[in-house]
């Protein structure tokens, strides 16, 4: 049994309906199947990432996207086993501070994305941007943006203004894949029981995310216009199931290893002087 | 004699052709008389520059592009005369570093934009990248694009991606406004001779703006291509003629009062709470 991740990718041009998904989804694996899987993968993508560094023109983004407890830490965790971290930048993206809010939602998103030669992940992103202020009108009323700028048109607004950014960042060789983490609404539920009775877990205990509970429907609208907007040939969306933390968590970096697959990472012929280096620093070692 | 920036303004949806813009253009002005405006403009600019720190919704940003010699150094420093150094963020750009070439062009463009409430300048800007690697194959060689993406649609795609990353600024407040100092070659090459004769200009020198020089049709030719492409009701560019230092200063300011005027910068009124407070330290200070 194999695995293609492009199962989960959504075809362009077409609204996503996130209730036709179903979050518990095996892909007719199991979970021993899937760790194997990801062992494997782990150890091809090691090999590619290698060959991204030494390419250097290239970089990987993973925009990293779900409700809460949707398993995105688990996942990046299990992405990040396959790769070396000197190559590798992990950024989560929190409620944004007094200093973000003070610029453009997308000013703190382009500072941390992967130089050439590496993978970087977004732990959130700027979609949040798109959702939180969206459905909660709290957290839109901290927003900073001029009144003028404050019509029925600012999310249709972002949403463009997102997908021209990930153009731009693919146009200069960065490539982005974005995965959306879809957990049912009983599942949420049990994990969040679950972390409140794990003395290890309490830490994670946030009032926020059982407002956001509370509004569930609307952050899947939210969720549902934006992957809509946003879903690009050059950034596509994959729509995982996350009940089974084992298959998101191989999904996830199947995702990940399809993009450094698609790459021609074939190194350039070393240049005469460098052969000519080498082959002096040959003889001088040779004596 | 009054002075409208916005004859220089370039209408949206037509090609510009520097040759028909006169840089000894001098809009009916004497030096004198530009010299009376240029300090009545920094007075209400910085009356304007209080109300927008104050407001803190909006920022304004100015991008100064121009041939070597073209007075932009000058031209910041005397807009710079009429604004509260607290609320200005002047950023030059010079040739990118290897840090930030390992990123895409606009990566560093990002990090510098003002934050709201703030008036930030470009001293070039990220139209460099779309006018020095493509005039100069040397400077290109250094791109560390994937060869995938250097392409004969670099330069198209590199100015669509301004056009949006640039409608992005706006969308979230920011102001954007684009001018270029338009010196004539006679002009130029004056200045250039008179700043090797000039012991405290020598510091100048660098032997790249003669090889620039060469290559001036080219350049004039890229500027074209790339202020036609980004002309924008959102962002649009001024072509100021530079071959007066003094008129090419005052337009220059009177372009950034001319995005401050054009802002409604009402404060809100005070929250009956605010209102309470104060009233209440009033009758504390009355004891």
């Amino acid at each position: 049994m194999t695995f293609d991740p492009e199962r989960y990718r959504l075809p362009p041009g077409e609204p996503v309906r996130l209730a036709e998904h179903d979050p518990s989804d095996t892909a007719g694996l199991d979970r021993d199947r899937a760790t194997a899987l990801l062992d494997e993968g782990a150890e091809r993508m090691a090999e590619l990432q290698e060959r991204l560094f030494a390419h250097g023109r290239w970089a990987v983004l993973l925009v990293l996207q779900g409700m809460d407890a949707s398993g995105k830490d688990g996942a990046i965790k299990r992405l990040a086993a396959g790769l070396n971290p000197q190559g590798l930048r992990v950024t989560s993206f929190g409620a944004p501070t007094s200093t973000e809010l003070a610029h453009d939602f997308l000013w703190r998103i382009h500072q941390a994305v992967p130089p050439r030669g590496s993978v970087g992940v977004f732990n959130r992103s700027h979609y949040e941007d798109v959702l939180v202020p969206r459905v909660d009108a709290a957290v839109r009323a901290r927003l900073r943006l001029p009144a003028e700028r404050m019509d029925d048109g600012l999310w249709d607004r972002r949403l463009a203004d997102i997908v021209a950014f990930e153009r731009s960042l693919s146009d200069e060789g960065v490539v982005v894949v974005k995965a959306f983490l879809n957990i049912s609404r009983g599942e949420q539920r049990e994990r969040l029981l679950a972390r409140m009775d794990d003395p290890d877990k309490q830490w994670k205990f946030d009032p926020a995310d059982y407002d956001a509970r509370d509004l569930w429907t609307d952050y899947q609208a939210a969720y549902e216009a934006a992957i809509t907007a946003t879903n690009a040939p050059h950034a596509p969306w994959y729509v995982i199931p996350a009940d089974r933390k084992w298959l998101a968590r191989l999904a996830v970096q199947q995702v990940v290893l399809g993009a450094l697959k698609g790459l021609d990472l074939t190194l350039p012929p070393l240049s005469p002087a460098v052969v000519a280096t080498m082959q002096e620093a040959r003889q001088q070692l040779k004596g």
